[in-house]
């Protein structure tokens, strides 16, 4: 097609177009934003004629001390905009460091997306807007960028879990070249509360961080299988025959339907689907799993209960319970009192993994149950690694925790 | 973990959750938005303090004409919410037909998305919130939603584009039971201007249509292939090295970088990855092409350059050009200049393509080229199925396109 057609035709299409995709073609008031500025600023504009106060919050911003009905907590800061020419509010930040944001507005109070900003990423029951910056490549920012590397394939598939008595989804990561390779090790990567089988693909970039280790030769090639920790859900809010239901922190609760088994005792439905159907090299030292909060409670279980089929272990964050007394007991106690635990951990350190590996942050809320671990393991003479980072219980965190473990498993 | 166990990690993760989610969970302004009501009206619901005027757009209100630069136009209606309690702004509309619906909001004149609804589809620049309204079992509605059947596999691949000198990403169905069946026909399901390798799957309902129909056996289990139509992006925006842009129209223009190839230049490079990477029948009879708009036109431009390859073809509001006077020429004066293409579409009729569809609305702004189309092709004794139907150029008809179609093919 001629240019000249291609003009006319789009022409057409405008016209063909919701009033609302005109107006950011046409409409003086479209604006860009966020700008990443040059010096690595960010500048954030929004239309918003008649409002009298606009705020942006996002974890760009330090975050805040704020009483609450449990207690004095942090919460993501909010700064103002201030209002310019023909009703468009603007602020620019100082300089931020590389990473991925994510932030949303506040015009009189009202919650809301950045019009001008179609990258929008779900956490739980909220909707919010990313940028990335990145200072140089290699950086935290860069590793999450789609760059100009070898890409992985994502998939979401559906599998047979007879233990569950339900088709499940889950994402599937196949790392450059797996079309012409064989025998890829497979990383299990599991999600948090109120996540499902998108979480760590959206929130977490998984896909781009490992291309770009892959790419840069820090990880091995590898399978990436990121299943759904919700036992009562067979997909993720809107991809399953439930319909398009307002996700919650606790799918597993919400739903009234007592779930048939943990995580910990469907997983191999997992693992064997996988090992049908793609082209893995089997065995312990091929197989890792790894989880944030509820999924590195998973990765606990699943790895004790299963002691000799994973050599690399990651918790990120992990929640830890095992006894009746949770909320009573701390977890070393609980610890200290399971003989059933205890000979599930000495079989699993008797298989000698290659890593039981540990990540937190000083100010997360499930510090004190990772303490207790360590304490235990301690006393046990049982090897791992430990990671301590600033910060609580944030995906920002748990992206820094997968691009570590990932460059130090298969090796 | 027990039940207390998990409350307590609840509350705990509802601590390190950013202020908005914790409004979304515990704030009295949280609203549901939207409720579908048991006789399919529909409650639209905003916590909106301070505004004071506050409406709706979206296509599930008649369409009204409004003067624009280039003449009267139909564009989407507006309706105005009424303020209750709280700041709290509601519309209930009349009873809605079976169909999957967009909206978006407008406070005080600033166009934003619904706070309380998750759902989100991008069309180009704009996002939009969606919902789905069914009567019954079967209808169109029912189709677009994910039920309770066997679900295909939705993956998003990279397959080398020599032509195009580049990797390129295209997303792939498989239907349910590809791991252990064979010898699946393709459809190649192309995308118009300003969409990408993701809208046939998000805006077109792609995966649900084909679940559906397969599982009520009115379609044949088949792979469907969905290219990226843009032919200087790698990807869909934000998904290759150029990063979070803004998305428009004219991804092949804006770029100002000149493609080196054509969509139907660089075609056989897809057809040569799927059927080296997947389970594929081949032959011409096992092939199927079709798209809508400028994919429309690639069809066109596809099936006729590769006469004997594919034995269906569809045509959904194709945009239509072959000359070089494009604008000032109708396409069947075009036509009827053109040997060139005239020998071309004497080769693909002679290879007896088992459907040659072309579907438009009244109303669409390419009806004249299609029915320029229509008038060479009976002069020429071609033979065509036609299907025309109310509206204009919008995703409500390419769904229905496609689920016309894809019951017509591999039978």
């Amino acid at each position: 097609m001629n240019k000249k057609y291609i003009y006319s035709v789009f022409l057409g299409l405008l016209l063909a177009t919701p009033l609302k995709a005109q107006q950011a073609l046409f409409n003086s008031n479209q604006v860009s934003s966020p700008v990443i500025n040059d010096d690595n600023t960010v500048t954030f504009n929004i239309y918003a004629p008649k409002a009298s106060k606009v705020e942006v919050t996002g974890d760009f911003l330090a975050s805040q001390k704020v009483q609450t009905p449990f207690g004095l907590q942090d919460v993501p800061g909010v700064a103002e905009l201030k209002e310019g020419k023909g009703g468009i509010w603007s602020l620019t930040t100082g300089k931020l460091g590389p990473e991925l944001y994510s932030y949303s507005f506040k015009v009189n109070d009202m919650p809301m997306l950045d019009p001008a900003n179609v990258y929008i990423n779900r956490d739980v029951a909220s909707t919010m807007n990313i940028f990335i910056v990145s200072e140089r490549k290699g950086d935290q920012g860069d590793l999450y960028r789609v760059n100009e590397v070898p890409h992985g394939n994502v998939a979401k598939v559906w599998y047979d879990s007879p233990t569950l008595k339900m088709k499940r989804r889950m994402t599937v990561y196949t790392p450059a070249g797996y079309e012409k390779g064989r025998n890829y090790p497979v990383l299990y990567l599991l999600h948090g509360a109120g996540g499902d089988e998108d979480a760590w693909t959206t929130l977490g970039r998984a896909a781009q961080i490992l291309d770009n280790l892959i790419a840069s030769g820090k990880a091995k090639p590898m399978i990436v299988v990121m299943p759904n920790g919700n036992m009562d859900c067979q997909a993720a809010p809107g991809e399953w025959s439930r319909g398009m239901y307002t996700p919650s922190f606790m799918a597993s609760v919400d739903f009234k339907s007592k779930p048939v088994a943990t995580m910990d005792e469907s997983f191999p439905d997992i693992i064997k689907y996988i090992e049908s159907n793609y082209k893995v090299a089997k065995g312990q030292m091929n197989r890792a799993v790894c989880g944030l909060s509820m999924g590195g409670g998973h990765t606990f279980a699943i790895s004790k209960r299963y002691p000799k089929e994973f050599g690399y272990i990651g918790l990120f964050s992990a929640g830890l319970s095992i006894g009746r007394n949770a909320v009573k007991e701390s977890f070393y106690d609980q610890l200290k009192k399971d003989k059933k635990v205890q000979g599930q951990l000495a079989s699993l350190f008797a298989a000698h993994p290659k890593l039981y590996w540990i990540g937190i942050g000083k100010t997360d809320f499930l510090y004190q149950q990772n303490a207790d671990l360590r304490k235990f393991l301690d006393e046990k003479g049982y090897k791992y690694t430990y990671m301590e980072t600033e910060g609580g219980h944030i995906w920002r965190n748990w992206r820094v925790y997968l691009t570590t473990f990932a460059q130090k498993i298969f090796k």
